[in-house]
This record gives C-alpha cells, structure tokens and sequence, in this order.
C-alpha cells in the first residue's frame, strides 16, 4: 500500500532501507529528467523528512548517496544543490531574435516604451525620489495592528472580497481625503488598489479605447503612469508644464483624457494654479475630457496655505483623484485608490474585478485600523518636520553653493525639490556632476517623454539625512568649479 | 501664526474657545459644501484630538454644537453621522442611461460578459465551489511567519520589489511545484502574482492583440478567465469537455491560446486524459499556439497514481503554468504565480510592472517562509483526508440517494465533484432542487459561455462538514420524490 502524500513522491508503506531507496529513486529521476534543475536547491532534510512524515535520517541517507553518485552538490552550512548533470534541454528565446520580438507577443508589449524600468539598486541614504524613510514609521503599530487581523481572520476575511475593497478601508480613505485633501466623496466612491500604479492602470484600461483614445500627459512626466496608458493602447500627447502646472492652452482639442499631478508637479514640484486649475476644469467639462489627479505625495505640506484638491473644485464628475500610501506610509505595502465619478464606478469596480479580484484583506483591514486609530494622521505630522528640516537644508545648500548653476523652482509640498539650471549650455557637467555627488537626483529628461536637453535636477529627500546633505551640494560645487 | 497640521483644519495657535469654535466652523463649512456627505461618520472624539493635537474636551464641545444645529448626528455606541442636510448636488450617471453606457469607457467594458459577477453570500457552510476551509488552517504558524516578517521590514522590503516577486519566495514555489506537481522550473521561471486572476490577467495582456488573437476556452469553464481575455480583447471560442477532457480535435486551427485544466476540470472534474495531453501539445506545436494549464486545485487528491502537470511533458515552451495558493492557503490572501517558458518572461514581467509595480512584500515573504519551513506541504497533508472524508460522503449520497437522477463524474482530485444528469427532461427540477437543498452547488449552465440546458451539477465540499452533506442529499432526494 502506498501512503498519500502531498508529493509527488511515492514510498513503500514499511519502513527501513527501502523507504530511503524510493526516495532517491524519485529524487535522482527527477534531476534526469530536468524537473529538477542544476543549480537549485533541494529542501532541507527536516523540511523533506517532515513534509513526507519519515525520520530525518532516512532524508539524510538518500541525501547522501545522491551527492556519492554525483547528482547533487553538498554545501558547507547551506542547502545542497542539483548538480550540472545531463540537463534536459529546456526550451529558450528562438536564436537571434529578441525575446521581446517574437510574434505570439502583443505588440504592444513588443515596443520598450511600454515596459517601465526595473527598480534601480539605490544606497540606503540617497537623494532618490519618492521614498519615505523607514526609520521613524511606527512599526511596532503597524505589527500589532497586523496581528489583530490576523487573529479575526480565523473566523472572517478568509475568502474573497469585493472588488472595491474593504466597506472599513473605503470608508477610513474616505474620511482621511474628506479632512486631509478637502476631497468631495463617500465611502462608496472610494475604490482601494495595489498602489496608484493599478490606479493608473486600472483607469486606462476602463477609459481608453485600444488606437482611438488620445491622453494628455505632463512633459515633463511620471513615465511609469505613461506606460499605464501605453499598455492600454491610447495615443501619448505631451504637454508642457511651466510655473504654473500644465500649460492647458497648449491641449489639443480632441483630447479625452488629461493626466496631472497640481499639488506637486512630477519632477518639477510646481503647485497648479488656481487659474489653471478652472481652465483644466472648464476645458473637459466644454470637450467631454476627464481628468485624471495624481495626488502622490500631496500630504507632505511646508508653510502657505495649501491648495485643496484639483477635485474639490470638480462640480461634474470629470476627476479621478487618485491617492497612494506609498509615500505616507511604505511603498512595498502596494496600497492605492481611487475616487471615483459615481458614473465610472461600475466600471472600474469590474476591471478591478478582472485584474486580480481585489486586494489582499489582511493588509486592508490593518491599514482601516491605522487610519481609523489616527496613526496616519499622527505619523504624517512626525515627518512633516523631519522632511522639512532636510529641505530646508536642500534650499540652503542650493542657494548658498551652487546658486551660479541652480536655481530652487518655488514648492511647498512633497518629497522632492527640482532646481532649474541656469546656464543651459553647462548642463552636461551640471548633470554629471549630480550624478556623482548626489546619487538618486533625477533630471527632467529622465522624465520626458521626448528626447530634449536637461532643464531641472530634482532632489529627493525622502531618505537622506539632513546633515548629509549641506556636504554633498558642496562636494557637487566644487566639481563644477573645477571643470570651470 | 498657524500650526501646521494634517488636517486641513486651521486653528488658531491659542487656546480656549476660539479652537473650538474654529474647529465646529469648519466642519460645518465641509458638510454644507459637500465634502462630508449626508450619512458619513466623524472621526471620534479621540481620534480627532489626537489628529489635531488638541484636548477631547475641545472637540466634544465642537461636536455638542454641531449636534445642537442638526448639522451632525449623535448614535448612541457608534460614531456620529453627518446629517442629510443641504447635501451639494453630486454628479450621478446622466438621466436615462445606465453607467455601463457612458461613451466615455472603453467599449469593451460597456459589454456586460467582461464584467466577472462580484462574490457572492453563501452561507458559513455551503457547498461553494473552490473555498478552503479556515477552521483547519494554521492561523498561528501564519501570525508567527508574519509578525518575524514585519521585524524585518525595519531595515529591508520597505521599498519597491522586482516585478516578477521576491527570490525567495520564486525559488520556493519553484521547489514547491516541481516537487508536488512535477513541473519543470528554476525560481527564474516563476512569476509572482496576485492570485490566479491576475496570472490570467496578465498573461492575455501579454499574449492577446486586441480583435485578432482567437482563445480557445473549455466548455464549460471558468467565468473570470474568459473575462480577462475578453476584457484583453481576445475573440473567445468555446471548445466542449467530454470524459477525456478537452476535445482537441474541435480546436479551431487558427486559434493561437488555448486555456485547460487538466488535473480537474473546471466545473466537471474530469481529468485530462494522457492521450489529450500529447494532442493538445503536439497541436500547440504545429500552429505556433500556447497553452495555460490552470492547476487550481490540483493539490488535493485522492487516491490513484496522479497525473504530472501538463507542463511537465512540455518540450518546447509552449505552456504557461499557472498555481494558485487560494485554495492550498487562502483565497483572500490574493497569491498565485505563472510559471511561464523563457521567451515570454520580460513581456511578463514588463505587464506586471505596469499592472501594479510588484506584489505586497510582507505577504510574499511569509509565505516563502512557510513554504520553506514546511508548513504548506504539512497543511496540504493535514487536509488532505479531511476532504476526502467529505467526498466520500458526497460520492456515498449520490450514490444511495440520488442515483435516479445524478450520476458522479469519476475525478481524483479537488475540492468539487461533479454529477451528470441522469434524465435530461428533469434537469429543471433537479436544479431547482440544488438550490434549495445543497446552497453553493452550481450547473454547467452556470459555467458555460453559450446558454445551454443544464448537464451536470457541482457540489464543493471545502466547506461544508462531512457529517452535513448526507442530511442535504437526503432533503436533495425528497424534494425530488414529492415532484414526479
């Protein structure tokens, strides 16, 4: 009789010798036959012995004579791996074509402007956009907060959900963009992502009809919001962005949908005016555009009074407010949303549905119980100071060092500053200069959608120290001076 | 001089009454402007004070005054509400068109059949197809795995993930199924997804050009699989299941995907004969098609020597495997994976990053470490002859109960079991007589893209206790009698 086991592999019911003999048996076959492939890992002898329920020494005799025979590799303090014994050849990329070329592709995943960069390998402490700083959040909070869930899991919140998300997450961002944002919506408006990526993604896919649908974008831009829009076949038209936000005269007339970020301009941190703002609004409100509200990083105000939401003023259902926790609280949490139109509601609630039928229940239930005990509200108003402080320090080391090649470009929100170059013709040594001395600066050709010479840095200050940041302006100054 | 604060709430820097009634002032102006719409709840006291860093007393008396001017309603217990009161006019869907109908969406979401139905309630103990059961799993190994998991967040995973999932986790799963489902991987070949949804999901993104690519779908089969390949613009075409599987001789020849379950057919069963298998690739093979194999539950089986994945007899790239840990862990838990062939994975990867950056990092690396200590392979194991109790049981109703009208489909695997109707002129009462006695059984009407009379029944038993479903069966045969 043999045992059901939840491998796939097979061992004599009684014991001894033979049980360790099968295993091996099945081990090596599967190391012949390529299910088992040279280089990866074989499960450690307790986690074998446990899962097939025999003794661990059993594991450890065919172990062993796997490794006399040649078909895996023992490694000192590490688990042994399969060795590089005749693999079965596994099917690769077609010779001399791209992976990226082969025709069972969409083609629209064929063209590289779609698919956003992988996230670069960054120092610890650098001047990289868009992240938090990790050391003052209330991890302990988020830990026991967590743990509570997980204990009501047992009896609820183990199967599916709606597609919109939790009714006690929607309801918290609710109130949280009610208060923080002056954001008009309900709880029922309120759609819960996996980021503001999905956000994007999800809009796109709900608004753009595939080769028709033309989409304004900010130049400079987000580019991984671009390819949102790329992926779901809409027509990219870039429209610049001056010293008061996007420049909405320079619209082109057929345009449907009209993607902005006016509390803090992506990369350029330049505020919306308000003049603009009514245009935007009057402009898809007279063509049947819609408009989609990055608000990214908007909770993270120094000094003025800060302008509401482009939403707040939006009186016909045209904006897509989309919010994200990536900043306020951690990026690899992946928790975004929408307010949404009521008229697009059903609608995106079924792409939700379809994409992965919404998002994880742990983690909403958590981040409901963080927003609704005032730890979002209490954490942000932690690091408005220490965010402050280090752009303070920013503002002073650009005014004070390399004010000859930099001038601040006025902001009073966000993670990030950007610094118009002054004298175009040095922006080559200007740039390589940031490049060196303060790495993860970006400049807004990296964020052009066409190619067009650097006319502003952009620091972040998410995750570098104040005190470190006077030093690498200067080191940066002191580059320039020499190549003088 | 104003303080800053998260809110965007101004009170003035002193003390005394004039916060409170600055605070009141303002709440008043949100609620007659429609930021705080009719029906939503305040923060409590607490939290409001806490947020503002001012004494609950203040915000209670700002609160009192509200109450006393009917702007807000206290519940006694609960929150208050704002009152539906001059609520501002919110834009609806416009008069006399349903929302679906919008021309501003993309017309592939105004077609009803692309939107999956949202979940619906069943009761605790149903005969739901694909649920688990949470009362069996290892809630507090789980809370353990997480709560180490969040420790480390401190210093690691606070940031953005690659794409295609953590390394550990992708090395894990590859182990996991090459042992469990003889599937032919290394960690470079598994893609972290959001549950099985989002692997169909991407996988049409990638692979489907919109209004050409045909996708051949079992007959019946899964509802939400079809709809992300329509959603993905594909043209669907409906290819019947017999006893053997899918008919691949009624494959169109110019359909270029082809979507299967193989171990257990979704909704029948059937497992896909040897002899199926090697057609279907050796059809792939000759037009230039792929296939996804879905192994939903191929986990759990029962009896008899299993069949290998699909994927393992694969030669040439031609299968996208896909797994799911909905029904292995749980359905809320949002994680499955492809393991996909080498040429298709940039494209993967690329749609995953637009899709939504990465999966959440703290869900990924609790379940590594539950997959790597072991306890998945366990908790399969532990369930294993509980569910097997329960089929017996339904087999054994079937059997003595309901043999005139219902015939079970032999199948080996899963957390369903499918019966054929015995007299097709009865099917009405017969499902008449499902919805009442069995509640979460489900037709091959119910499955099937074409309406057509229904065949079989399906009866999950990941929920309902052995010891429930020969009482329902016995109702199930009764109401049957007292009909003829």
């Amino acid at each position: 009789m043999v045992p059901v086991l939840p491998f796939d592999v097979r061992l004599p019911a009684r014991g001894g010798g033979g049980l360790s003999h099968a295993l091996r048996e099945q081990l090596r076959a599967a190391v012949l036959d390529g299910r088992m492939l040279p280089g990866s890992t074989l499960p450690s002898t307790r986690a074998m012995a446990d899962a097939l329920g025999i003794s661990r020494n059993t594991v450890v005799k065919a172990y062993d004579q796997l490794v006399a025979e040649g078909y895996v590799l023992p490694r000192p303090g590490a688990k042994a791996v399969v060795a590089a014994i005749l693999p079965r050849p596994r099917p690769g990329p077609r010779a001399g074509r791209h992976p990226l070329q082969d025709p069972r592709l969409n083609p629209l995943w064929r063209t590289p402007g779609v698919r956003p960069e992988a996230p670069r390998e960054w120092p610890e402490r650098c001047f990289r956009l868009g992240m938090p700083d990790h050391r003052h959040f209330p991890h302990d909070v988020w830990r026991r907060l967590t743990a509570a869930c997980l204990r009501r899991l047992s009896r609820a919140r183990f199967g599916y959900a709606p597609p919109e998300g939790l009714p006690e997450l929607r309801e918290a961002i609710a109130q949280h963009v009610v208060f923080t944002r002056a954001v008009a919506c309900g709880a029922d408006d309120v759609l819960v992502t996996s980021g503001a990526q999905q956000a994007f993604d999800l809009i796109a896919r709900a608004l753009v009809t595939p080769g028709q649908t033309k989409v304004a974008v900010e130049e400079p831009g987000y580019p991984p919001l671009r390819a949102a829009f790329m992926a779901a076949g809409a027509k990219l038209v870039p429209v610049p962005v001056d010293d008061e936000g996007l420049c909405v005269d320079r619209l082109p007339a057929d345009v449907k949908i009209i993607s902005v970020t006016p509390s803090h301009q992506s990369p350029t941190g330049v505020a919306m005016s308000l003049r603009r703002r009514s245009a935007l609004l009057a402009f898809a409100r007279d063509r049947q555009a819609v408009v989609l509200e990055d608000d990214y990083d908007g909770e993270f105000r120094f000094g003025g009074r800060p302008l509401d939401a482009l939403q707040t003023l939006d009186r016909d259902g045209l904006v897509f407010y989309v919010g994200t926790f990536s900043k306020s609280l951690f990026p690899s949490l992946r928790k975004g949303f929408i307010v949404t139109p009521p008229w697009a509601r059903p609608a995106l609630a079924g792409v939700k549905h379809c994409a992965d039928s919404h998002c994880d229940t742990i983690t909403q239930s958590a981040l409901a119980a963080f927003i609704r005990e005032g730890h979002l509200a209490r954490h942000v108003r932690h690091m408005r100071p220490i965010y402050g402080k280090r752009r303070e320090a920013l503002l002073g080391g650009l005014r004070c060092d390399l004010a000859d090649w930099l001038e601040a470009i006025p902001s009073e929100a966000g993670l990030h500053l950007a610094a118009r170059i002054r004298k175009p013709p040095q922006a080559a040594a200007i740039v390589e200069a940031m490049r060196r001395c303060t790495p993860g600066a970006q400049t807004t050709s990296d964020y052009a959608m066409q190619a067009a010479p650097p006319w502003a840095l952009s620091f972040g200050y998410g995750v570098i120290d104040a005190g470190d940041i006077g030093p690498a302006l200067r080191r940066m100054r002191r580059a320039l001076s020499t190549t003088q």
